[in-house]
């Protein structure tokens, strides 16, 4: 069984080994520089441990393991427009470095390249990997807008928020198992283990992130806490305490998020004050747990049958302990 | 035989009939306004087209058809933002109406749905009409690339410009009349005589495009001529008279693009004669019937073979005499 490392490796191989056209230099550039060297590839690998519990040879989950990294970093480069986002992985974003035009169409190549990627999966699944990946991509986008519109209501609710990262987030980690155990020869309720283990893995994850942002150790998050405080971010955190907060809580919360200037360390420790205050630490912790708990079920009845899910369920124990 | 007239009124009728999601309305409804009711549809009409010369059952191509046509209005909506184009089809553009980021992101929904409406196409030819497509598709994302560096380029050759309007323009053309091809069972060298008519006629079209912005009857042409002269834009005029002019006409041609502040009619004036002066609606004109004669020899073999290329030779025919 091939350990999430031994996939990135091989996934880093590929990649390093891919080769995009020259010209026109702008539209091709943009690609090789966001697709950076030996990246984390977290997603292809995925695909490729997915079609490992199925088939020792995961030959050819390769070309659409790369497919699911392409779109990946597609969704990436355009999110960061809309998003105004001015840093990626520590480097300028593609529309700073670069300019808004030259990441729009960069983007939109990707995600054609992603689709010719994909053209190279074995013709006997290939109806059934393009369905998924379609609906997939579909559902990010819905998410993305819906991720978008959420920070212009003053009120979602929790439901609405964790179908918004199940969307945004979640699916894609869901078929990138679910497209690896399909091409490995998966029965279809097998690959629905997969798909409901990513759902739940990925949502618990995305939660996690936010609750990272402010009760990460410092030390070992390997950057600031408190950023989305700062940026008034709809967290899993922030759409807790306004459906929760009432009286003087909810007038000081609101005092806050509405505040235009203030003193960055004094607004973090203001509103996590007011998180603390209403446990959100324990209630997102619990949430975290109910959506890995059901993630870690769907994996144990897959390794029931398959006695080969070690390996993932390795990884799902090392998303949850992570500290950053 | 089908006419260009009744494959729109096809394309158009699976257009109406087609439901897309409600929700969320942001990323739908843009869609929804560009593909907007009883559009022009020439690209799957020409679908249906290169169907009909080899199989009399058109029902196959409809959905390639529709996936060329939502390609199509993709590339339009992000072009709209990157030219900062306010109008499109006498509406606002959907950046406009709504605002950049839904504009974007619905764009990527359009491309993702285009390739859902592909995927239905018959299992017999998915693999050569996925190739095609995607190479096609990403030769319009360079077409584009190169358009938007030629604006911001001193010279650039009339060869230079007139590649950068195959790519942007008249492979989709030529793509959507062999994919039609290739669905309807038509030999290689058959199809590949349609994408050579194709190509020519879409380059031809172009061209005249560029010359009907100067020289068009206004009162046939429906719109104000000499909006590319006052706007400088790149067309075959304006690079052939820099490539063309010298001493003081090309002084007189340089002090016009460079004028920040001017009369809209005195410019067009100006350059007109300028244009007239080194007879490039001649020129431009014996471009473009190298360009048709060419068109019009593929399509003559092809009629020479199948006996079924009349209603594209009147479509040929009735492109070279527009008006407007």
């Amino acid at each position: 069984m091939l350990s999430l490392q031994e996939c990135q490796q091989i996934i880093n191989t590929h990649f390093n080994a891919w080769v995009l056209p020259q010209e026109p230099a702008n539209l091709y550039d943009p690609m090789r520089y966001i697709l950076e060297p030996d990246g984390k590839r977290i997603r292809p690998a995925l695909v490729l441990m997915g079609c490992n519990v199925f088939s020792e040879d995961i030959g050819e989950a390769v070309f659409p393991a790369m497919a699911v990294e392409v779109f990946h970093n597609f969704t990436l480069m355009h999110d960061d427009i809309m998003d105004q986002a001015l840093m990626r992985r520590n480097r300028e974003a593609v529309h700073v470095k670069w300019n808004q035009n030259i990441a729009i169409l960069s983007g939109d190549a990707m995600l054609i390249k992603a689709y010719a990627l994909l053209a190279k999966c074995p013709a006997t699944c290939q109806d059934e990997v393009f369905a998924l990946f379609n609906r997939t991509a579909l559902e990010v986008c819905e998410g993305q807008q819906y991720d978008m519109d959420y920070e212009q209501t003053s009120h979602v609710s929790i439901e609405d928020y964790i179908r918004m990262v199940e969307l945004k987030t979640a699916v894609l980690v869901a078929a990138s198992l679910k497209t690896g155990a399909v091409i490995g020869g998966a029965a279809a309720r097998e690959a629905e283990l997969l798909y409901t283990f990513g759902k739940n893995i990925g949502i618990a994850f995305q939660l996690q992130d936010d609750l990272l942002d402010v009760y990460a150790d410092p030390q070992l998050f390997g950057k600031q806490t408190g950023n989305d405080i700062v940026s008034n971010k709809k967290t899993i955190l922030l759409i807790q305490a306004l459906n929760l907060a009432v009286g003087n809580r909810q007038k000081e919360l609101l005092r806050w998020t509405a505040a235009q200037v203030f003193d960055r360390n004094e607004k973090i420790v203001a509103v996590k004050a007011l998180f603390d205050a209403m446990n959100l630490e324990g209630k997102t912790n619990a949430l975290i747990q109910a959506y890995y708990q059901k993630a870690v079920q769907s994996l144990e009845m897959l390794e029931n049958i398959t006695g080969r899910c070690s390996a993932l369920q390795k990884v799902s124990s090392q998303l949850l302990h992570r500290k950053k």
